[in-house]
């Protein structure tokens, strides 16, 4: 199956000039769905994942299922506010302005090998500050897997030390 | 096992008087996930479902991986502004005031059928809300699927006329 074909391009979205890969077309298809969980979870069955984290919200949608195929736990990465328990906090890069995420202070344990799995990576300024948190909490980084990829952001120059998956790639 | 004990308790969260369920300490064991998402799907899996719907966030959580299981497409319900495609939009009531959800126009064809998974049914407006929005785009709601139940909020008084599981609940 090519996954590719499964994805919607919607042209000035969030806005103008903007190609955006819509990835709710290919969720929203059973055989696509299960087809890039199984991809991702074959990348990471013999690496010896102990937790998948995924920050929200389309983190949910690819590591919940790869957390469920491997029988591993899920944690997630949340904004501000979000989380009951105590937290680490990071803030981050984005185009314009930074956000903030947070993950439970409690969530990973020494040692504990992660691997994070994000719909998308562009810029990589969303996942490095994921795997900085991930970090903090003493887990270590082994493996990043994404649906899609924007080669042409050239997210992977910041993320030379890790692992890097994609699904599918776009060089617009 | 009993999916109770994963849960943990954060007391006045998010605010004072509250006694927040949380669920991030039942997903991040791999054992209790699996358990969680297989006994939604069991409920599932003779009703003949053709999509899950789930709302953000953490709808996606549990949603996804019984859509995976089920081998069937999950559709996503979202705050304004985040699907790039058309969307129907409904208003919901919170306790304070209201919430808009959005889900994509295209995404359900007529007639087919829906079961919505969220964590948690509380007093029962955002899970009607996701209702309506399902049945406008043309499906028909066959199950409403939640990982906890606050019983003493009463939401099954809205949902009358739906099948309802939860998997654990709580009188306060």
């Amino acid at each position: 199956m090519d996954l590719r074909e499964k994805i919607r391009i919607i042209e000035d979205f969030p806005k103008k000039g903007i190609s955006f890969k819509d990835i709710t077309t290919l969720i929203s298809d059973g055989e696509a769905l299960r087809e890039a969980i199984n991809q991702i979870a074959e990348h990471l069955k013999d690496k010896q994942i102990d937790l998948i984290v995924g920050p929200e919200a389309r983190g949910f949608i690819f590591g919940v299922p790869v957390a469920y195929v491997l029988g591993i736990g899920f944690i997630p990465v949340r904004k501000p506010g979000k989380l009951p328990g105590e937290t680490i906090s990071i803030n981050y890069d984005l185009e314009y302005g930074e956000d903030q995420l947070q993950i439970h202070k409690d969530a990973i344990k020494p040692g504990q090998r992660v691997a994070i799995v994000d719909d998308l990576l562009a810029t990589g300024g969303t996942v490095e500050g994921v795997a900085k948190l991930v970090e903090q909490a003493g887990g270590e980084v082994v493996s990043l897997d994404f649906a899609i990829e924007l080669t042409e952001l050239n997210g992977r120059d910041k993320l030379k030390n890790y692992d890097v998956l994609s699904l599918v790639q776009y060089d617009i």
